[in-house]
C-alpha cells in the first residue's frame, strides 16, 4: 500500500481564482492527515472527496495566514457537522489563542474537543500512531516555523510461506514472527527469524519543508526521503528577493533535494508574480533531475 | 445613477462548492461598501472583478464565523497588495482583537492603517460619508448581532434650464439652486427656488438584516426602504429549528418585508439542508410578491 499526497494548495501568500494557498493532506491506508490549511482549505478537501470528519490530526507550520487562514472555519464546519471525536492540532505558540478567541466571541460550544499540541522546537517527535511517527524540523523563516517528517511505522515482515510449512510453525507463532522474532518451539528448539520471513517492504518517508531559506542544517534530517516537499517561492532573478523574505528559490530546494538524496523533490509556495510554472522545472532539474511542480488537485503516490 | 448589490455568498454556515458564506458589496457611483465577509470572501471578490483596493468600509454584523472568517484574510492580501489607505472596520465588540492577534502572531506591521469602530448598539450613525449614511440595526440572534441601513445622501435639485434663462440666473448661484436655496438677484429680488428646480432623484436606501429571529421592532426602522435583504435560513417545515437558533424562515423575512412596505426583497442565508431554493419563493411570494432569492453573483440595481 502506497502513501498519497494530495496538493490542495500550492500558492503562496496571495490566492487567486488558479492558485490556493498552502494545504495538503498525506493518506495512509487508514488516516489522512492535514499540513497547513490555507483559506477555504475546506472547500479544496470538499472539492477532493477528503471527508473532513476523517481528519484527526492537524499540523500548522507558522503562523503566516496562508498557512492557517482556513483551519477555524475548517474547525467550525466540524462541530457544525455534529463532531463527536477529538481533533489534534499540532502548531506554534500562539495558534490555540487564535483559534479559541474566534469560537469564545461567537459563544460557540464545540460539539467535540479540540487538543492542542504546541510545537517548541526541531527534531521533535510530535506525533505517533499506528501508522506514522511525525518529527518536526528546524526551518529557517522570518518568524519560528517547522517543516514536518512523516515516517512510516515499520512494517510486519513477509512469512515465506513453505518455510512455515517446513518447520511445521503453529498459527500462534506468526505474528511474533513478522515482527522480526525467532521462533522457539515446545521443546524449546529455536528456528531464526531469518528462515522462516524476508524483509518487509519499506517504510516510507516524506518530508515537509515550508517556508524556508534554503537550510544547511536541515539536509541531514531529511535524508533520503522518498518524497520531499520544498517551497520554492521565488525564481534566481529574484533571488534578493527571496533572502529579504527567508524564502527559497527553485535552485535552492533542488540543492537541498540533491545534498539530501532524496527520491523525488516537489516545488511548491510559488509566488503568483510568474505567470507560468515552467521556470522552476528549468531551473531545478539541472541540480536535481526528480524536480516536479505540486499541481493542486494531484495525488502523488509514494 | 442607480445602486448595486452585488452578491458575494448568500449561503448559511456550512460553505459548499456552490454557495459561500455571506458576503456582499454595495457598489455606489464612487465607493463600494463591503457588507459581511465569510471565508475566501477575497476570492468572490478577485472572480466579480471588484478591487479589494477599493474597499474603505468594511462592516461585519456579527461574530459567527460564516460572516467574518474572510475577513483577515482580505486585510492580509490589502497588505501583500501595498495598500497605504485606511481601511475603516466597523464590527462589534471582540472583532479588533481577532484580527490584530492574527497580524501579531505572523510578525506582521501592516502597509496601511485599520481604523475600527466598535459598534455597541442599533439605531446609531455608524458611518457617513459624501454618498451615504450607514446607521446599525439591533437584530434578534443568539449573540449581538447587527443590521445595516445604507442610506444615500439626498442628491441636488434638478434645474430647469428655461427658468434659468427667463430669470437670468448666474452660473454661480447655480450650486446654491441645487442644494435648495432660492435664488436673490444683485438689486435683492428674490426668485422661489421652486420656479428654478424640480425634486432630485430619490435618495435610495437598502436594509441589511441577516442574522436574525423575526424581529418586530425592526420594521418600523427599515420602513418602505428600496431593497431589502433578510435572512431566511429555514423553511417552514423546520420553524422550531429556526426558533432555537434565532434564524429566520421564508415567511418570516417576507413578513418583515410586507409589514415595512419594502420595495424588493432578496432572501438569503439559507441552509444548505435544501436541494435548491424554489421552497423560499413558495413560501415568500403569498405574503410577499416582490420577494426573491440572492443569487450569488447576480448585481441587483435599485
Amino acid at each position: 500500500m502506497s502513501l498519497n499526497l494530495l496538493i490542495l494548495g500550492s500558492g503562496s501568500a496571495l490566492p487567486t481564482l488558479n492558485s490556493n494557498q498552502t494545504a495538503q493532506v498525506l493518506e495512509t491506508e487508514s488516516e489522512v492527515y492535514l499540513i497547513d490549511c490555507g483559506e477555504a482549505t475546506q472547500i479544496e478537501l470538499r472539492r477532493h472527496k477528503v471527508r473532513v470528519q476523517r481528519l484527526n490530526h492537524i499540523f500548522i507550520s507558522h503562523l503566516h495566514g496562508d498557512h492557517f487562514f482556513g483551519l477555524v472555519g475548517l474547525l467550525s464546519t466540524m462541530h457544525l457537522l455534529g463532531r463527536q471525536k477529538t481533533v489534534h492540532i499540532h502548531g506554534p505558540q500562539g495558534l490555540e489563542e487564535i483559534v479559541r478567541i474566534q469560537f469564545r466571541n461567537a459563544g460557540s460550544h464545540l460539539s467535540y474537543e479540540m487538543k492542542f499540541h504546541t510545537i517548541t522546537k526541531g527534531d521533535e517527535l510530535i506525533h505517533e500512531d499506528k501508522y506514522v511517527k511525525v518529527t518536526s524540523l528546524e526551518l529557517n523563516h522570518r518568524i519560528q516555523t517547522f517543516g514536518f517528517l512523516f515516517e512510516e511505522q515499520p512494517k510486519p515482515r513477509k512469512l515465506i510461506p513453505e518455510a512455515l510449512a517446513k518447520y511445521k510453525i503453529p498459527n500462534y507463532a506468526r505474528k511474533s514472527i513478522t515482527q522480526g522474532e525467532d521462533y522457539v518451539d515446545p521443546d524449546g528448539k529455536t528456528v531464526k527469524n531469518a528462515l522462516l520471513s524476508t524483509d518487509p517492504e519499506p517504510s516510507r518517508r516524506y518530508a515537509y519543508c515550508s517556508d524556508t531559506a534554503f537550510y544547511e542544517p536541515l539536509i541531514q534530517r531529511i535524508e533520503n526521503v522518498d518524497l520531499l516537499y520544498h517551497e520554492s517561492t521565488f525564481l534566481d532573478a529574484d533571488i534578493e528577493r527571496a533572502k529579504a523574505t527567508y524564502h527559497s528559490t527553485a535552485k535552492d530546494a533542488a540543492r537541498v533535494a540533491n545534498l539530501a538524496g532524496v527520491g523525488k523533490l516537489l516545488l511548491g509556495h510559488f509566488s503568483n508574480r510568474y505567470k507560468n510554472r515552467e521556470g522552476f522545472l528549468q531551473e531545478a532539474r539541472p541540480i536535481f533531475l526528480e524536480s516536479h511542480i505540486a499541481e493542486e488537485g494531484e495525488r502523488y503516490s509514494f
